[in-house]
C-alpha cells in the first residue's frame, strides 16, 4: 500500500518534516506514559522541553482561521484526524485500504495510550476507530454521510499490543439514509462490532461549499 | 473540585513533574495541528527535539511489566486513561464530579486534534468522552462493569472551541446487566445522547486479583 496505490485510502504525505514530528510526538506520548510514576527522569525538565517545542511552534503556525482553510482545501483523506491523521499525534495512526469487494480494512497494534481494561483497548477507543472505518467505507462505496446513530457490541476484551484487524463495508443505501458495519478483529476472533445509520449531509468547509472524503465524521 | 472533594471523581496528582511533563505534550500536539503544512517552523528540527525527549524517558522507564502493575496499584480513579487521565496527553482532559443527585457531570472545552467534521468534534471522539462518561456514573452509583453495548444518537454537530457539558447516570441494576445514559450539551442544546448495557465484570489487574475504579471500561 502505498500514495500511489489506487486502493489506499491513507492521507498523503505533504510536508515529510511535519509527518516526523508528529511520529515523534506520537513516541513522546507513549514514553510518558511507559514511564509514569516511577521513572527515573527528571520530569520537570522534560516538561520545559516539551514546552519550549509548543512555544516554537505556536510562534511560527499561521493564524486558527488560515489553518481550518488550510487543512479542508486538499482533496482526498483530510490529514488531521484522530484515527489516521498524520498531522495528528492522537491518532494511533490506523491506515484503511479500500478492496475489490467494496469493504475496507486496516491493521493497527495499540499501545498504552488507549488502555481501558487492564493490557486491553479501552470500549471508546475502539467506537472511535470504528466510526472512522465506516466513515472510510462510506466514501470507498461512494455515498458519504455524518453519523446518525452508531451501535457498538463489545463481544469480547480487545487486547493492547496485537495486531488488531478493522473492516468495515456499507450495507445498504435508502435515500438519505446509509447503513455501514464494521468490526474489530483479534486472533481471528471479532473483538468489537459496529453498526452505523448515516444521514448524507455535510457540514460547509471552511472557506469553501461543502465538506467530502473519508474521516470527517 | 479538589483532590480533596468528596464528589470529585478526577484522578489524584501523585507526581507533579509528570503532570506537568503531559500538560506541555498536550500542548505540542496541538500546536503540531495548528502548525501544519504551512508553518514556518523547521519541521526537521522539532522531530529531532522529540524523538530526543522520547529517547530520554524510554531509558529512564520501567519495564512494561513493572508499569502496568504499578498504573493498576492504586486506589480510585486510573491516571492513565485517554479521557481523563494526568498521565496521557491523548486526553483532553475531562474531570467529573458526582453530584447528590446520582449522577456525574464534567465540562471540557476540545481543539483541534478532536476534528471530525469542519469545526466540529469527531462522531468516535464523542463516543469516546460518553464511554467514559458512562463509566465513572456507575462507579459514582456503586456498581461497575464492562461495556457490552454502546449506542450514541448524534442529534446536532458537537462544536470545538466551545464548552461542552458532559453528563452521565445510572438508570438500572438487573442483575449482572447495568444500565446508563449519558449527553453531550453544547450551548444548552444536547448534541450526542449515549446508553449503554454494562455487564458486572471486570479483567484481573496485573499483579493484582480484580480491576475496579471508573474509566476502567
Amino acid at each position: 500500500m502505498t500514495d500511489t496505490d489506487p486502493t489506499s485510502l491513507s492521507p498523503h504525505t505533504r510536508n515529510a518534516g511535519v509527518d516526523a514530528a508528529v511520529s515523534a510526538a506520537r513516541r513522546v506520548i507513549t514514553a510518558l506514559l511507559h514511564a509514569g510514576n516511577n521513572s527515573a527522569a527528571e520530569m520537570n525538565d522534560v516538561a520545559a522541553q516539551l514546552s519550549g517545542v509548543a512555544d516554537y511552534l505556536d510562534e511560527h503556525a499561521p493564524t486558527a482561521e488560515e489553518r481550518l482553510i488550510d487543512m479542508w482545501s486538499g482533496e482526498g483523506v483530510p490529514r488531521h484526524g484522530p484515527v489516521s491523521g498524520p498531522e495528528n499525534a492522537i491518532a494511533p495512526p490506523l491506515f484503511m485500504e479500500g478492496l475489490a469487494d467494496g469493504s475496507v480494512a486496516g491493521t493497527v497494534t495499540l499501545g498504552l495510550p488507549y488502555q481501558g481494561p487492564p493490557a486491553h483497548v479501552h470500549g471508546g477507543i475502539s467506537a472511535l476507530l470504528l466510526d472512522h472505518a465506516l466513515g472510510v467505507a462510506n466514501y470507498w462505496a461512494g455515498a458519504s454521510g455524518m453519523t446518525g446513530t452508531l451501535t457498538l457490541r463489545y463481544v469480547r476484551p480487545t487486547p493492547l499490543f496485537e495486531p488488531l484487524h478493522v473492516t468495515a463495508r456499507q450495507v445498504g443505501v435508502d435515500g438519505r439514509k446509509i447503513r455501514t458495519v464494521g468490526a474489530i478483529t483479534a486472533r481471528g476472533e471479532q473483538c468489537v462490532q459496529a453498526e452505523g445509520l448515516f444521514i448524507a449531509k455535510d457540514l460547509p468547509r471552511p472557506g469553501s461549499a461543502v465538506a467530502d472524503g473519508p474521516g470527517a465524521d
